[in-house]
């Protein structure tokens, strides 16, 4: 899957409000009592854990945000394998500016290439099988659109971004609304033509009700493989069938084999440890 | 450690701000065009595993500023231990809402819960030793004050919250201030009566020109335990002693049984898997 | 199509800016200086044209915002048909809020009943085709929720809602990429299984190649009639058939006679004039 | 009139919130997967219908603020008559940002030019009368600022930016305080000596009320063009005089020949249809 | 002059942002960590110098947005003198919230207050006098409209609020127009009917001519009061005529004596001290 | 002590937000409509009192927000005594954003000056003792952390930036508390080991139960300088003193000799008169 880019416009804002978290109201004051203003330093993001790197970008305008002054010369890309003591990016500039900016910029770098590694995990594991890792809205608060991206930076694909952008009929939906073809016609009558709309079903019996509505995608939820491989067949190519439910990177295969689409994992974005990149000091002028 | 609450006016901004993330800019379609405007739900957010509780504050407030109509009652405290299938809190009103505001409540709940429980764990691994557990700055940018109470509310303590309300010098800076005592002299000739002074110190021999400044507390960075106990007995109660790098639960005990004042785990913020909590429907009418 | 609502907290900072807007540094100098503060009014917001109405939670809302002792009451509900002279709202409380939010809260209310009412009369015009009306990207910077809302209120469908929410390839991205199947190739390698994918043909060649690729919908770019009624014939239920290009009252029911499924319509939003909608004062006390 | 420039530091933030409402939060999806990164392209501002140009400072912006490397080389200024086909400005940079920033940057500039357009259509209906042609404060919420200037393009005049900037005595004031040589007294005692005093009044009994207590402007509402005639003669060049009611650009030379100052018209604002502007491709690198 | 009001929407802003600069990101550690949460108290904003109170909405506001709990009874109005030991306010509610509210309402008050004050000491010096003593622009950056409404407090006027609600010809203005006349013409033709034209003069021969263009007001700038004296009776009521440079309460009643219309001092909102209030604890529950 | 600098990135949005409080919707009306577009012009900001520089930095950054293309060079840094007459900066660069941000800019760099010059000249009036003079959280809302700063330019220390960087235990909270040690122990328990303790106290008795906790510093408020003689003999180094109320230059130097640490003073930020800075013009081109 290509891996779109993250606009800049989109991106600063978030970066901007990290740094001045971390700043308060006083700035950084053991750098600006110790290190001379005049001060440079050549610095290297390195990683220390294998794993795939997401969050350049984001990186780099930390430091440039801090002080417009320092260079960064990224080697590698985004969705990147690397190996530990692989240097991804060079950082050169003003010392005290490359000190202030470091934590904030480590913070988003290893987050995000700790979700890329995870994703990067799974989708190895199912290597071969035609379905693909998707996430879910079970995403950090403020972080959606970089969290959704580090998902693709590891080989996934996204679910929906928000409420606005897909209908998703779940349990509750259905046990509200009376049925699933009820909530299925409902939800047809209000949305425009450019929406899909997935039905969440438990059963293959509502599996049945949902497939004579036409519906775009089906997700199986918290089914057995022997379920799942029904389902596969039953809907014969009518829907996306998506498969969802506690998957790990030891049970993916065996479900990514019952011929699903899509495999949702929660995981990748609420649970991924961060990926450990530090900043290493390679020269003070 | 007493738990001091988090205030109204700050997590308000953050609260709205996730909130309308995951809205965009059509709302919620799904909800909109299945539940009739009028339909009453009551349901319970219900832990589905072991673990410490933090957030429901910020859960709540998820709701209510969706529905100003939906109530929120509790059923237990954040910083209580709670067993799967045990209720947290019950929310009443409009299905809607409910249904609406359902994920970024719980982004929030199990995100901090999560890092209530990482903590707790650590924290309940060197029970009975003197060392408490604290946190780093290596936290989600956005949500440095919410992590940092989930791990208060875990019974761990909050190292700086930023670069402005305390120094703490690391190698960097040593470096290139050209030697410890160098560095404790101008960072105490730039900040005011009421900001600390750490140091992070490598070896036994940095730590002893520590000493001789009298600083506030030192930072045994990556030591094995025997000299943490040897650090330990050369600061002799002149400075706060805090061990730091890589600590697991497993290696916390012997740690704290060098003798070491606090254990800082930057893993608490930056890794820490989230508690896995509901919102189970019990009725609606 | 159902109306779905527009969440408060989306719509309120809206309300507030333009609040602040009009009332600059000083606030309202007249109102503040000639009313007495406890004086009290009643005023009704009154239809002064045929029309559909839209925006009466907005309008409501802006005056709840300056004064909350101030009491709403609406008539007739978003999407309903209005003569002139009919009461769409009492406005009740201290006459110094009704006064000062008066022009907001008309602002916001004849420019989308405005849209409304331009979409019902081109909804009206095609009565009894299966073909929709749209509306398109071309919104009031800052407006576009409330805008596409305005639509729906007037009985038509709206299409993507930004540049993240559906693809539609233009001829622009078809000529850069060297092909139409390039360009949907490219375009189905980059995005999610949720996101349907449009793309604009001026041709019937290049229809015959969309079609190939399995596409969600084609836009029917200022094709003739007979150029549609051939287009639609060959699509064949393949995919969403929209036609689009300078349609009018006028021209709408021919285009919809060709079948399209439906109708785009950028003059909806980009220069349907206001409803008249004023407040007329009942009773002062 | 001279045409005052717009601040940059004004508009740049109507800018960016546009661009960020047509992104949403995954950017431009289209573009993203269809464009290289590399591609370049130039493109040309291009008038389909004879007008009025206004907001080239804001297109222009829009396609800087996604791509600073953009160039944009403007072929007229605001204010100035363009025929269709005639070339407004050049484009040139990385075709992914022009592609990006398009409609963003039309939505600004079609609908200024088109409020420009219909200002200078009754300013030229009007030609060599001394009346001049004002906006009024029904203009689009947020962008009350840009469409006046749209106006001043046009060729006519500003009123009130808002309610703080000067004061407007209306009906329901008058009907309020008792009066409308009360309403002025009151006005009077509350304002600083920069702000000027203007009265509606609706008939010759009011007006002379009015002019005996020096007020600078007097707003004659709805009446017929004998009416104003005949108050014309009444203020005698005691105060500014201004005629208002659904002004059209048929009626409007009648209305200036009886001699009166001003001529408001909110139909610019809030219903002037928009002007055809389209960006051509002319080339791809 | 009638005390205009301030809105509650334009001031919550600032009140919301100054408590939040204060309660930086972990909020009042010493108040929660000390005080029980169900703690009620009864406290009294009490003067502790004579002068003229301004601001007390600001101040209720600081702690009903910490604590809606709490309640504010005021005892006076703004623009009240007041004795010391005067009882201005009671504040009653959880003890928590008046605590961490206390230091931002103070803030708001004591500045405003003392604002106010020296305004009415200036008002008072020059008792009996035509002249009205007016503010500048030379306010606190962030709160031009609350220092203005605090000058109306003590019973002075306002000038402009900012550079675009009057025009202000000043010395440079003049220069690079290349004289007095140029310059009004060029402002005469770029603004609208309701903005008034200023013009700042050094000498009498300056006076003559911005007299012969009929501008509104005239501000002599740094003249003996013999030279106002004169420029008073050349004026002979054409204009509006403004004294200022370096007036104080000494100097002010010779300057009103020579029959000026206005005196301008920007020592009111940019130099004048505090007037001393506290919160006094009456009772805690 | 070292004077820290302030992050351009902290001082931006209010440099940003006070040129836009000033330009309000039409901005700086008299400079578009006189100067030319094209008109440079070199100004140089000089003092016209002696005094102590502080703000520079916001006085430039004023000057390029408006107008990149201007130049500013400084002549002195913040902190330099200064001299009536002296040139503090050259600002070149297009006439019209010299003179459009002139006034923010310099009511900045007057504000901030006079603070550093009030702390100046308390500073120098101790000239010999070890006390250093500090300031409060008594500053003018939105403007603490610039206020901080200036505090340092002048030669001053800084206090606590707010209600979380430092438990300062007050009156109020010992008498909730029900006792020094109380409201000490429960501090204790409540914040982290970087956080430090002060304690108010109005008398030695109290300053003994004080002391017996180990606490870090002691705010010994309005003693007389016997009673701080004797407190300074008590503590014998074992806390921070400080000494606080109502201290002026007079009475600063008999309150340094009782050997207390520190002398806070509220006025330095709270009631300080402005310097004296004004903008000349040498040239126009």
């Amino acid at each position: 899957m290509t891996l779109l880019p993250l606009s800049s416009i989109i991106i600063e804002p978030l970066v901007r409000g990290a740094l001045l978290e971390d700043l308060g109201r006083a700035g950084d004051l053991t750098t600006d009592a110790i290190i001379p203003v005049d001060r440079l330093a050549t610095t290297v993001l390195t990683a220390r854990q294998p794993g795939v790197v997401a969050g350049l970008q984001l990186a780099a305008l930390a430091f440039r945000l801090i002080e417009p002054a320092i260079e960064v010369t990224t080697h590698c890309r985004d969705g990147s394998a690397v190996s530990p003591g692989q240097a991804l990016a060079t950082i050169s500039g003003p010392a005290r500016g490359v000190l202030t900016a470091e934590r904030t910029a480590l913070n988003f770098l290893c987050r995000l290439s700790g979700i890329a590694t995870a994703t990067a995990s799974v989708v190895e594991a199912i290597h071969g099988q035609k379905a693909r890792i998707v996430c879910t809205r079970k995403t950090t608060p403020g972080l959606r659109a970089i969290e959704k991206y580090a998902v693709r930076a590891g080989g996934g694909a996204n679910h929906r971004f928000g409420l606005d952008d897909a209908v998703l009929i779940k349990d509750n939906h259905v046990a509200i609304a009376g049925g699933i073809q009820t909530a299925i016609a409902r939800a047809r009558a209000g949305v425009g033509h450019l929406v899909r709309i997935e039905v969440e079903v438990d059963t293959l019996d509502q599996l049945e009700q949902a497939l004579e509505c036409n519906i775009d995608a089906v997700l199986l939820d918290n089914m057995t493989t022997s379920e799942l491989t029904r389902a596969v067949t039953m809907v014969a190519g009518r829907a996306i069938t998506e498969a969802s439910g506690r998957v790990t990177p030891t049970t993916a295969p065996s479900i990514a084999a019952t011929g699903v689409d899509l495999i949702s994992i929660g995981w990748l974005t609420h649970s991924a440890p961060i990926l450990d990149v530090g900043l290493d000091f390679k020269a003070q002028v």
